[in-house]
């Protein structure tokens, strides 16, 4: 262990920040011998101290840009999250000619493209293996087991605080406020829950999954995106009901030529591995020619498993630098100049099963009317419930499962449907999927 | 794309072998992007043709050893197979200047010592993720990805005929032999299956599974093995109607400055998840103190997801190779000067659950006797089933779900009560495992 130490500059002590630290202080003997070189944490960027988290040992700077430039350091960890400043700092780090370790995905999923060209056209390293399924190393399966592989499609569950959400208000009947506030104090959930309610945070991981997956550029609008805060009690119950759960799953499909992003809130049966990934857990399917389906399960969130996500990128790039080797492997799994756009499948043909929920009148003819509009279409019944109404009511519940349909066949029946006298709320319709994650 | 290509010469022509050949014919332009520089399968030895793999593109020699000292070769692939003549073959193209990439868990588990030491010595790669659990990425997730974590546990179903066999013993009710025979005509199984029902090849690959995550020598010895060959059709059953399934499990802890290594036959949940990995499938459970668990499921045999495995390693080699850099992964995760021993727990000392099946006499006073000897080493029991005698026979099945007791103390009442003159046979003892695996 003659090389000299490979130096560490750490920016943002939030969260997963403060977990990096922890397994520095915790674990820096075997990562040097792991490294075969000293890994050293030599420089803290944070606008102020964390409460419980000792940095008396490192040199902090308030200003993070100072360690984007600092000299000594090799390999600069971004942590502050959001679009702005993150952009700025890692293009800074980049300019400085640091590799960079990051966990932001929103960072990769909207400006991926440019700062993947900018650290190829420097000969730097750019990994985020923290940015997508926390303590789960599905980029490096993506990036580099499966490389000799064809991927047709990656999808899975991949927000932990979404997941623990809906977890909870399935399993103990909780209301979404409620459990959303514990999931902030557990600090699974950003301070604004905002993109992990509105399918924005799993938009950005899928995008990533894609990207490496089939070798697209990385587009945020390429995604059909829905939160899981369209999503009521009512719906979780009759899914169980009829064999189901309601899972949050990102969707990357290769479809020929074409490809198809989707997040959305989805029915899985009830007995399937993936229906049974709870709480923070994450879990990502892959599908590819000549492995067959490889299934990962782990944490999604938290800071000790997220920053063991950065951990390994970081002893990934010591290893290297030791050696004063560079990093092989490009940032998105190819070089930049081989990335190519594939058209989306358009939405209204994408097809699957659906779960329709109505609140309908309760008389004669009602059932008749939808059944006759569902087939309008083409579209077959596969199940179906209907409630007597509650005392002093007059309303019910109708739940429909259907067969395949085209997403184009949904709406037009959807849109009849609606329009029916009868038709008190067209409460929501959502698609069901068979993945057995297994 | 200017780099000259990567030149791979592949020996063995058998079920993995094939496979790569298939990959390299389907894919090898995208292998090329990944790569960022052509990777060329330049030289083929086996000692005969196999039916339906072509050839007739490539350069083949009868004799292994011309393509392990070719000097156009970069990556010798070993899939010939056997601890003998492969042990040479690796030596030999190590000692040539080739890196290596190999399937061969006994080759790894018996001499892995001693070839890592060679070719770290020499600066050269030898790579291995297809020799544990076929197409899944678990020899990268613990040589790379966990490397910031302190391993505390690495264990899951590791062999894929072996469990092909108990799935469709349990599920099917077949026997033993007919299964066997069908895991073999689908390629699953050696044509000597002595390696996969003795437990011995879940050995070798728990061995190489407890080096990486402890950075202790390979030790082929120091696993306690006991294999799927001792399982009767009745503890399915009886396992069943306790509310478990029957696993053959590898299982490596550490426990304190010790270890403990483990290949047999454990009674896990009904209705945990990894009681649901069937078929050909394995999986792999490692916990870890900052990523805690992480859940890895895939197909653990066939040509095509262990030929995946193999091709992750070989472009992982290309990216390097084609900018001139060599690996900078240590062989067994840590150099080899820094793996030491630690000491196994003793197994007297191991504490589990235990399943104990008799079958005794149908007369007053057996069950007393039994519980007596149990209690009297302080065996508290869990649960027991006890069925009537047959039309014709006096002998009747007695099953024990015991709590927690050591080795030590089951094997004394063990002893003590195969000695009651009612107990006609001590037919099974089995360890109860609450892997849940999410």
């Amino acid at each position: 262990m003659s090389a000299s130490p490979v130096k560490i500059g750490l920016c943002g002590l939030g969260t997963v920040g403060s977990g990096v630290v922890d397994i520095f202080q915790a674990s820096a003997k075997l990562i040097a011998k792991r490294a075969a070189v000293p890994v050293e944490l030599a420089h803290i960027g944070a606008r102020r101290d964390r409460p419980g988290c000792d940095t008396s040992a490192y040199r902090v700077s308030r200003d993070i840009f100072e360690v984007a430039t600092d000299p000594d350091i090799d390999v600069v960890v971004e942590l502050i999250g959001g679009t702005t400043v993150a952009r700025d700092l890692v293009v800074a780090a980049l300019e400085a000619g640091k590799h960079v370790v990051t966990a932001n995905k929103a960072l990769i999923a909207e400006h991926g493209n440019e700062l993947a060209a900018l650290a190829e056209s420097k000969g730097l390293a750019l990994r985020y293996e923290a940015a997508v399924a926390g303590g789960i190393p599905v980029i490096k399966a993506l990036r580099e087991s499966l490389a000799g592989n064809r991927i047709s499609s990656v999808a899975g569950i991949i927000n932990g605080t979404g997941n623990f959400i809906l977890t909870e208000m399935s399993s103990a009947g909780r209301s979404f406020d409620d459990v959303l506030a514990e999931a902030q104090a557990l600090g699974y959930a950003e301070a604004d829950p905002t993109f992990d309610v509105d399918g924005t945070d799993a938009a950005h991981k899928l995008v990533i999954l894609a990207s490496l997956a089939f070798g697209i550029p990385l587009a945020i609008d390429g995604a059909f995106t829905e939160g899981i805060n369209v999503i009521e009690p009512a719906d979780l119950r009759y899914a169980e009901e009829l064999g189901y759960r309601i899972k949050h799953l990102g969707i990357a499909r290769r479809v020929g030529d074409r490809v198809d992003l989707r997040v959305h809130p989805t029915l899985i049966p009830s007995d399937s591995q993936i229906a049974n990934v709870n709480g923070v857990l994450n879990t990502v399917m892959i599908n590819a020619d000549a492995v067959g389906e490889v299934v990962l399960v782990g944490p999604g969130a938290g800071a000790l498993p997220t920053a063991s996500s950065v951990m390994g990128d970081v002893v990934d790039l010591a290893r290297l630098l030791g050696r004063g080797q560079s990093d092989p492997i490009p940032v998105m799994g190819v070089p930049q100049s081989d990335v190519a756009s594939l058209p989306a499948v358009p939405r209204e043909q994408v097809e699957s099963a659906w779960y329709v929920r109505l609140r309908v009148e309760d008389r004669p003819g009602v059932m008749a009317d939808i059944t006759r509009l569902l087939s309008a279409e083409g579209i077959s019944i596969e199940s179906l419930i209907q409630r007597p109404p509650k005392a002093g009511s007059s309303e019910v519940d109708v739940v429909v499962l259907t067969d395949n349909a085209s997403t184009g066949q949904l709406d037009r029946a959807w849109l009849a449907i609606e329009a029916l006298p009868a038709v008190k709320v067209a409460a929501g319709r959502y698609r069901v999927e068979e993945f057995k994650g297994e």
